[in-house]
């Protein structure tokens, strides 16, 4: 049995009887968390081929510690397949809360991340590095077969400027009195969606005019309590999943 | 104007007039992290009587350290009242990830946390003081007025064996192919709810029949994705408040 923790994400392509050599870290994690041998398995994804079994091809005795260590891939057990067509739009946090808050937007099956500044984000200096490697722990962890692609950070103003019309941008407001969220989501049609939560401060007045002037925006609330902004965007995106994406 | 993070929960009962006594770690909070002077406002809550706002009794002046500080309520901003009727019911994780659940369970308003113990589940042991402060610090980030209700842990079987059958359990299911979501939760009526999240490693077979055999339990799946228990807490809250609850 292959535990679904047992995961990893290679850049290299995946096909039956590919080698594929594993980075310093993959290594150390084969070797030394997992404590896999010869021949033991383990699932390999890219972010386009699907899912694929391997076996570890060299032994992992004491005294091998240097030699690369090489992963042969065996068989398809997944194809690739899409997720929901999101563009996830967030304004930075502070260090802990943004890498939760890109893990968990990845768990919850963005295509896309797409920080955004506003007026109150306190966070413009963003790691995009880091973002990367907190959505392949999130996708190696959860069974994830597509990366989330990621976008350099922008301003709100230029990112809502060149929006294109037909991807409806759904807005979490949180001094929007709009009513039932779900009888707002029910009345659009499934399609490529945007989904824009506000930096912790809120938007400022001139963003909330500024977007609601925009004819691609809805707004929903997210209810009667206050939500931090990573609880928000777990709750949008399950909202926006259960009423027009891939928990129908 | 006092921001959203000047708020502490107190166990004093509030009232026009009254004077609080601040416990040294609200004093040293107040003292050295808002850094208040005499006359500042600040707010209170206490889970029972609705938010107030305070002022400042004493000067916080160098030398005056052990002098202990007080607050004088003065008048009520916020009249309390009741979330959703939901028992939240989770099987505890580790630590940190514990931590995070309770904050995100109590910002979604669940009225009561009920730690299960499951066959799968991993960490036995609960610290429900732990747990209570988790929810207050949740409380006062977010502008909550009641604080849930905290119980200690018990064995699933026990807790469903004397399940009040008024009060209907949605069980997230990660092996249920059970359909869309919102069509289910569609067709229960607004009313005490429960919601059970299971343990990372799902619940076993046995568990799954015990509980589908109950009928107050109601199933419902979160996608094609997994998702880690701390973020399906999330995202099954944010759909039963949509669905039943206060966001509609």
């Amino acid at each position: 049995m292959v535990s679904s923790r047992q995961r990893l994400c290679v850049p290299d392509d995946l096909a039956v009887g590919a080698s594929v050599a594993l980075s310093a870290a993959h290594a150390h994690y084969v070797r030394h968390v997992l404590r896999l041998k010869a021949g033991d398995a383990i699932l390999l994804f890219n972010g386009r081929d699907g899912e694929w079994r391997a076996e570890l091809a060299e032994s992992t005795k004491e005294g091998q510690e240097k030699r690369a260590l090489a992963l042969l891939v065996r068989k398809q057990l997944r194809q690739q397949h899409c997720g929901p067509d999101i563009d996830y739009l967030f304004a930075p946090l502070k260090r802990a809360r943004l890498d939760f808050m890109v893990q968990k937007a990845t768990e919850m099956g963005v295509a896309r991340l797409r920080p955004v500044l506003t007026r109150r984000t306190t966070a413009t200096r963003v790691n995009i590095e880091r973002l990367r490697a907190n959505a392949i722990e999130a996708a190696e962890q959860c069974g994830i077969l597509r990366l989330p692609e990621l976008y350099a950070p922008e301003r709100l103003e230029s990112v809502i400027s060149r929006w294109q019309h037909t991807r409806v941008l759904i807005f979490c407001d949180e001094q929007s009195a709009t009513g039932d969220p779900l009888a707002i989501l029910a009345g659009l049609s499934p399609g490529p969606l945007g989904l824009l939560i506000g930096p912790e401060g809120g938007f400022d007045d001139r963003e909330r005019e500024m977007l609601s002037l925009k004819p691609f925006v809805v707004k929903i609330s997210l209810g009667p309590r206050i939500l931090r902004a990573e609880t928000a965007a777990i709750a949008a995106l399950a909202l926006v999943n259960a009423a027009l994406g891939d928990w129908r």
